[in-house]
C-alpha cells in the first residue's frame, strides 16, 4: 500500500535531492528543521572559498540585495506576494518585533494587541514585551488547541480598540490552519492590522496573503524551506503599507543610500525599510537553495502531497495507535490541516525519547502530551510514514517507552 | 626593508592559516571583511554535511548553547571580560537596539542619549530611532574627524540628564582609539551607563572593558574577527548589570527554560536574556574558527604588528604620497590609533577604483575624501604594505585614476 503511493506520488524523485542517509532513520520533524538538499553544501563551499576567500570585500556586489533578491523568489513561488513585498532577514522573532511595533506605531490611540493562546511562544513572548512596554492590552483568545482558530472567536475578541491581530497561519502543535481571509477581513472592519506568522506554512500549503489583503507576516526558512539551522526569516509588507509604516530598529540596511553614511536616518524606499544590520550571508546562501527547491517542486504539488502523507498518517493512527491510548490532536479534516500531526498520549514525553533513541524515528515533542510528526512532503515517502508509525506501535506495545523519564527535565 | 621586517614578524606563519589566493593583490580592507580561515570551509562542511544533513534536529544539541559558548571564547581572547558576559547573537545593529534600549530603561527620567558625529552611522540610526520613539535629546558631539573623541569634549557634554553614553572605541574612519577608562568615569560620575562599539577594535587592540567598568558594548565579527561576512554579532553586558537589565526584544532563545515553551515570558538569567530568535548556526560556525584563530595569535601580538604596520605605512605615505597631494586622515601617534590608516585625497574617491581595478590593491573609501588602508595583523605583511603604497603612488604619478568619476553615484 505505502508502496504503492509512493509509486504513484509525483515528487518522489525530489528525495534524490537531498542528502538522505542511508539508514533506517524516519525523520518526522522537516517542520522544524527541514533537510539538507543536496545542493547547499556545493552551493556554500563557493560561497565561502570564492566569494568570501577570493573575493573578499569585493563580493558585496553579490551579496548586498540578496535580502531582496530571496525575497523576490519566496514571493513567487511560496507565498502569495508580488516582487518588492518579501525580504530575508533577521530571525523570525525579531521581525514579528520590528513588524508589530511598527503597526502599532501606525494606530495610534488603540490599546489592545490581539493573539491566541495557539501562537508560537517567541510570538506570545514578542507581543507581552511590546505591551508592557507600551502599556498595552495584550488580548489572548482560548482556542481549541486541537482544532485551531476559529473565526468566531476572533470577531467576538475584535473592537475599535484593537491596533492589531497576529496569529499563525498554521497552529505548531495541531498544525490547524487559520482561515486567514476572513480574519482578515474581520479584522479590517474594526481598522485593525493583520500579522500572519507563516512558519508552519511557507512552504507546505498556499499561502495566500494577496488574496486575503492580509497585512503584514513573518515566516521561517528553516522548516520546510530547508534553509538550514537558525537561517533568517522573511518578512511581508503589503505594497500600499510600505512608505506608511516605519521599524523601529533604524540600521544602515534599511537607510536609502546606504554607503552615502549619511548621518540622518532616511528610510529607504519599499521593502527595503524592513531591513536593519548585514545579513549573515552564509546563513542567506543556505535559504536561497532551499526556496529554489520548493520552488521547483511547487506549493501546489507539496499541498496535495502533504495532504495524502497525513491522510495516510491518520488512518494508520486510528487502525493501530488510537487503541494504544494516542488521540488525534489535530484537525481531521485534511483541508483545516498543515503538513503536520500532533497525538496525545499520557506518556508522549517518554514515547518520544523512546522512538528516536531506541526506534530511529524523530518525531517531536509538545507540552504537555503531544506526540508531532511532521512529514515533510518534499522528503518524506509513504513508507516513511508506515514505518514510523509501525515501529510507533510496536514501541508502546512492547512498554520500552517506560525505561525514561516520565518528563522533561526542568531547565532553572 | 619590508622583508627584513616580515622575517622578523612573530605573526608572520599565520597568514598560512588564512585562504591567500596566490596573486599580486594585496587586501587592505580586513577591518570591513576579514580574510577567510583555512580551517573555516572544512569546518562548515563538517556542520553542513554532518550536523545539519546527518544528525537534523538532533544536532540542536551541538547548537543550542553556541551564543553562550562562542561568547566565553570572545570573553576569553578578544575582550576583556569574564565567562557569562558575552553572547553571539544578531547584527550589530540589532544588538545596539537592544542594549540601548535596555539602558535607557534603566535610566527612567533622564532625556539624552550621548554620542558623537565619528560614531559608525548604523550606531547614529539607531540612537535616532530611539530618540524619535522615546522623544528624547540625541546629543551629538561635534570630534576632530582626524583625531577622535576628546574625553573633555564628553565631559563638557555630560550631565544628569544624560541616561546612556555611546561611543565607537575605535573609529570607522580615523582609527582613533577612545579613553574607554576616562571616558566611562566621566559617565558613571553623572550616573549615566555607556555602550561602546568594538566594530573596529575587537580583535584588533586589547579592549578593556572590565578594567574600564565598562556597562555594555557590541562588537562586529566580520572584521578582525574574521567570522565571514555578515557573521553574527556579540555583545556585553557587565555582569552586575544583567539582571538589572531587561532588552526590548523578548523571544524565546532570551526565555528561561526555553523549551518548557511557557505562556509567560521570564527572562533566563545572566546574558541569556540578551539573546532573542534561534541563531543562523552556519554563520556561527564561522564565527567560532575567526574567534579561535585570533585567540591562537593573542592580542598582544596583534596589537604590536598592528602598531609596527601602521608606523610602516604612515613612514611610506609621508615620504611617498605627502608629495602627491594626501594628508593623514588618522592620529599618528600608534598608541593612539588601531589598525587601519585613513588618508584625506580630494580624488579619494576615483583613486579608490582605480586603485581596485587597475592596481590590485584593495583599500575603502570613506566620505567624502578619505582612502582608509587597513592592514589586517593576522593576514598582512610589511610587503603587502610597501606594494599597496608603491601602487598607490605610481597611480597617481600617472593619473590612471583620471578615467574614472571623480564621485560615488547617488543611489535614490
Amino acid at each position: 500500500m505505502a508502496e504503492d503511493l509512493d509509486r504513484a506520488d509525483p515528487l518522489a524523485a525530489f528525495r534524490d535531492r537531498f542528502l538522505v542517509p542511508d539508514s533506517d532513520l524516519v525523520y518526522l520533524d522537516g517542520n522544524s528543521l527541514g533537510r539538507l538538499p543536496a545542493a547547499t553544501p556545493g552551493r556554500l563551499a563557493e560561497a565561502v572559498t570564492e566569494q568570501w576567500g577570493r573575493g573578499l570585500i569585493r563580493s558585496w556586489e553579490h551579496w548586498i540585495e540578496l535580502a531582496q533578491s530571496i525575497g523576490d523568489e519566496i514571493a513567487a513561488a511560496v507565498v502569495e506576494a508580488d516582487p518588492g513585498e518579501v525580504v530575508v532577514s533577521d530571525s523570525t522573532t525579531v521581525n514579528l518585533y520590528k513588524l508589530a511595533a511598527a503597526a502599532l506605531d501606525a494606530r495610534p490611540g488603540r490599546r489592545v494587541l490581539l493573539t491566541d493562546d495557539d501562537n508560537f511562544p517567541t510570538d506570545s513572548y514578542v507581543f507581552q514585551g511590546l505591551a508592557a512596554a507600551r502599556g498595552l492590552e495584550l488580548r489572548v483568545i482560548e482556542t481549541d488547541l486541537d482544532d485551531g482558530l476559529a473565526p468566531a472567536a476572533v470577531r467576538s475578541a475584535l473592537d475599535e480598540d484593537v491596533a492589531l491581530v497576529s496569529f499563525s497561519h498554521v497552529a505548531y502543535r495541531s498544525g490547524a490552519i487559520a482561515d486567514m481571509a476572513t480574519i482578515t477581513r474581520q479584522a479590517h472592519d474594526v481598522g485593525a492590522l493583520t500579522l500572519w506568522d507563516l512558519s508552519h506554512s511557507g512552504g507546505s500549503i498556499p499561502v495566500p496573503l494577496r488574496s486575503s489583503g492580509a497585512d503584514l507576516a513573518v515566516g521561517c526558512t528553516y522548516k520546510y524551506l530547508c534553509g538550514g539551522p537558525g537561517a533568517p526569516a522573511f518578512l511581508y509588507v503589503r505594497r500600499d503599507l510600505q512608505e506608511e509604516l516605519q521599524q523601529p530598529i533604524w540600521g544602515w540596511f534599511g537607510q536609502r543610500d546606504q554607503f552615502a553614511m549619511a548621518g540622518q536616518y532616511d528610510a529607504a524606499p519599499g521593502v527595503t525599510r524592513f531591513l536593519v544590520g548585514t545579513p549573515a550571508v552564509l546563513s542567506m546562501i543556505g535559504v536561497r537553495e532551499g526556496v529554489r527547491i520548493v520552488a521547483e517542486a511547487g506549493i501546489g504539488a507539496l499541498r496535495a502531497k502533504g495532504q495524502a502523507l497525513t491522510e495516510y498518517l491518520i488512518e494508520l493512527a486510528d487502525e493501530w495507535l488510537i487503541p494504544l491510548g494516542f488521540r488525534l490532536a489535530s484537525p481531521r479534516d485534511s483541508e483545516r490541516r498543515g503538513s503536520h500531526v500532533s497525538l496525545h498520549h499520557p506518556e508522549a514525553w517518554r514515547i518520544c525519547r523512546a522512538l528516536i533513541e531506541r526506534y530511529d524515528v524523530v518525531p517531536d515533542f509538545r507540552t504537555p502530551d503531544r506526540l508531532r510528526l511532521g512529514p515533510a512532503p518534499l522528503t518524506t515517502s509513504y513508507a516513511d510514514v508506515w514505518d514510523a508509525l509501525d515501529r510507533l506501535r510496536r514501541l508502546v506495545e512492547s512498554r520500552a517507552h517506560e525505561a525514561y523519564p516520565t518528563q522533561r527535565p526542568r531547565v532553572t
